[in-house]
């Protein structure tokens, strides 16, 4: 197979200078002044279908940003692989930590700096990269199709009516996404399992209009203090979410599986050191990988009220408001929890205040067999590149599609990501580290041989 | 004194559109975006003062924005009153709940609206177009000193070295202050005392950059929710203050102190309707007037932190900000309860965060005895205008160079009020009644008759 990494190599400048490309795009799906950009992101995402060797590929519009689908059928005997990944990525802000332009990509002591970088336009990229090494080497092992979506970052509000609409077209084995990330190079891993996700806003309406707050300071409920009181009240002292039912279906791992988890490799120092943090912070009995892994969490994304801006006013506001998520471990339902959430929120509130809970995306939580064919593929695509067999993890992150894959395709997940914890995805100064985008290329080639080959002889149907 | 109508009858066209000119400015002190419109709006306080009659006006410039002074000397055997206004105004923002331009001032229903139009460019503005009626007339019953400043919304943070510079120049009996509000037009009353402040801004930091949520979220603190449960944490269940030492200079008044407040004609359920409140929140066993007259108080004005925008992100942030102000009660000290604060607050945060605790500008409690001969004056003036004694009330707010002008130049001021509680003063729709606005046009001139008056026989100093 060696003519896959010659082709790689030997075009290696030129798939980088493609992704650095793709970064330029400001394909913020949030908020709706790119609307333009996440337009022409996807028609070059269908350009590169193409120039990779897709049989065809369009731009398929939906009821908000469109999704790009291409594929490459070899043989409709063999087996087929369902590369699913989104073009869209998060929202820039906070500009100021940017050492340089979100969106003006630049190389730096071997990694990729740019908003998308790794989430997931360098992940999704890796698949289109990997398809046209293998296409123009005339070693396809199988059939390939590509879904490129637009709203991941959204909550892929969009992907549910197209399966539903495409079930036909769709029709695969397994869907292979690189979305993910594994703990180090040293220590490739793959994710067999990802968290849920209920995402939640907010609003607590005081007096109906913002006050001075020496002339009513004191005599008036203040809608900021009182959102603190009752976000304060989400956590007890051991950090337990104190929401009414929120753990009723989490069940327990056996001392067994902890102990798997725990045997990562993982240096709480380094954690502390990176995060510049004097202390981690959780759930009372539980270590570090087992809060972001098999343990459901309670984080505020935002909060505001009142005046932000500079020097002193002094406003008793008549608003305050707060982005609140959820992450979901198996067994929890998301839709269930927001209304868990919501109820308990509404009921906690004082009479001097009213508040409004509106729920934005969820997600259902996922794991992936390891002893299952896709994932054994993926383990020994790994083992092949990297030359050491890669450890099982629980992810902690949210891909809401996964379940929704399930469910509309009934089609299994393998998450084959590449990332590092430490690519601020979602952060300022995003970045992906060109070797992890190369051996993403390298790699993804190899899944495709041994997939096929788990259907028996050479790969080929019989 | 008819004469003194008469002019400002005569005038009464001309009177409201000059302050309508005067609020089209947008002297905003806490955005230096504003800055040249301050400094805009102080020549035009001097153009006024000149055209007034005042002998001589200047504006004086500080490290901020300049002061303007003007004055009338009739007579240095006469008294002298030190007229004190300010011409800035608070930010305009939020600006989409504002019904008509904040610096478009219209006249509806009787009502000027507009930033400033109470707070305190129509009140400020009172006292020139009165001293103009004194002038005009051939009546200025004792001299006339004016001096407005454009700081007093930030913390007149140069006002206390210009009083120093000028101690000579600003020499006075009393001083003169329509910055405050009377219960209505028909229970005119005066404020016998304003409360202090401490205005602090206070930072909390967990990891040292915005996170996924999900790949870390659960085991890294959540500034925001460390924030919100700091706050929480700062009222008690029955809404009692928790920084150590808060209360120890605070004199409960007696009972008959108590019941004068009360007796005030108050009607709680306008008040929540007005405010539409299910219910009104704060200190147990206090009324609403002693809450926001006699007790000191801790007040949320502004929060922020994490992703705010349009949609959902999934983030764990880096920092979160609370601006948090207190309003303080005869014998507390401002400096000491802003250092109580910030011990505090660094005292009780965890390990697993960073702070930083800074201090805005803060100002002293102070009382004005009603037995004092510029508060009969002022008493008696109102009887003169409104035909009954004025009810004699605590304020809520704070004018935190009052006590300045007791420590640098040894005087004592009287609190002439004529806005409303619902001329909502820092928030959207400001407005202040025209009638209000001519009745303190028509008091002034009887003040400085009675106040002269009270130094003996005819006035002069004799």
């Amino acid at each position: 197979m060696s003519s896959w990494n010659e082709y790689s190599t030997e075009n290696k400048d030129r798939f980088l200078e493609e992704l650095l490309g793709l970064l330029r795009i400001p394909s913020v799906s949030a908020d709706s002044k790119y609307k333009e950009d996440v337009a022409r992101c996807a028609e070059a995402v269908k350009e590169h279908l193409l120039k990779a060797g897709c049989d065809t590929a369009e731009v398929c519009p939906t009821a908000g940003h469109p999704i790009v689908y291409g594929e490459k059928i070899v043989d409709a005997k063999l087996p087929t692989v369902l590369v699913y990944g989104h073009y869209d990525v998060q929202p820039a802000d906070p500009l100021e930590l940017w050492h340089s332009g979100p969106f003006e990509p630049v190389i730096k002591d071997g990694k990729i700096y740019a908003r998308g970088a790794c989430d997931d336009k360098g992940q999704m990229f890796m698949h289109i990269k990997a398809l046209e090494t293998m296409v123009k080497t005339g070693n396809v092992p199988c059939n390939v199709k590509v879904m490129i979506e637009g709203e991941e970052e959204v909550g892929s509000v969009n992907l549910g009516k197209f399966l539903q609409d495409n079930k036909e077209r769709l029709k695969a084995d397994i869907v292979l996404v690189s979305d993910t990330s594994m703990i180090s190079m040293e220590h490739p891993s793959i994710e067999s399992g990802l968290r849920g996700l209920s995402y939640m806003e907010v609003e607590v309406t005081g007096p109906n209009r913002d006050l001075h707050s020496g002339v009513y300071g004191g005599a008036v409920a203040n809608p900021a203090t009182i959102l603190c009181k009752l976000i304060a009240s989400m956590h007890d002292e051991n950090n337990h979410i104190t929401v009414p039912g929120f753990y009723n279906k989490v069940q327990e791992l056996s001392a067994a599986e902890r102990k798997a988890i725990n045997d990562a490799p993982f240096d709480l120092d380094e954690y502390k050191k990176d995060l510049q943090v004097g202390d981690v912070w959780g759930e009372k009995d539980y270590t570090t990988l087992e809060r972001t892994g098999i343990r459901p969490t309670l984080e505020v994304n935002g909060i505001w009220g009142g005046y932000t801006g500079e020097g002193a006013k002094t406003v008793l506001p008549s608003k305050a408001y707060a982005k609140i998520s959820m992450r979901l471990v198996p067994h929890q339902v998301s839709d269930e929890i927001s209304g868990l959430f919501a109820k308990h929120f509404e009921s906690i509130a004082p009479a001097s205040v009213k508040v409004k809970v509106t729920a934005h995306h969820g997600g259902e939580p996922v794991v992936t067999p390891t002893d299952s064919p896709a994932y054994q593929a993926a383990a020994k695509a790994i083992k092949t590149t990297f030359g050491k067999d890669p450890i099982p993890t629980r992810g902690g992150g949210s891909i809401p599609i996964i379940a929704l894959f399930e469910r509309t395709l009934g089609l299994k997940t393998v998450l084959l990501g590449f990332g590092l914890d430490n690519d601020n995805i979602h952060s300022p100064n995003e970045k992906y580290d060109v070797a992890n985008y190369f051996k993403g290329i390298e790699t993804i080639p190899y899944f495709h041989k041994y997939f096929a080959e788990s259907f028996g002889g050479n790969g080929m149907g019989i």
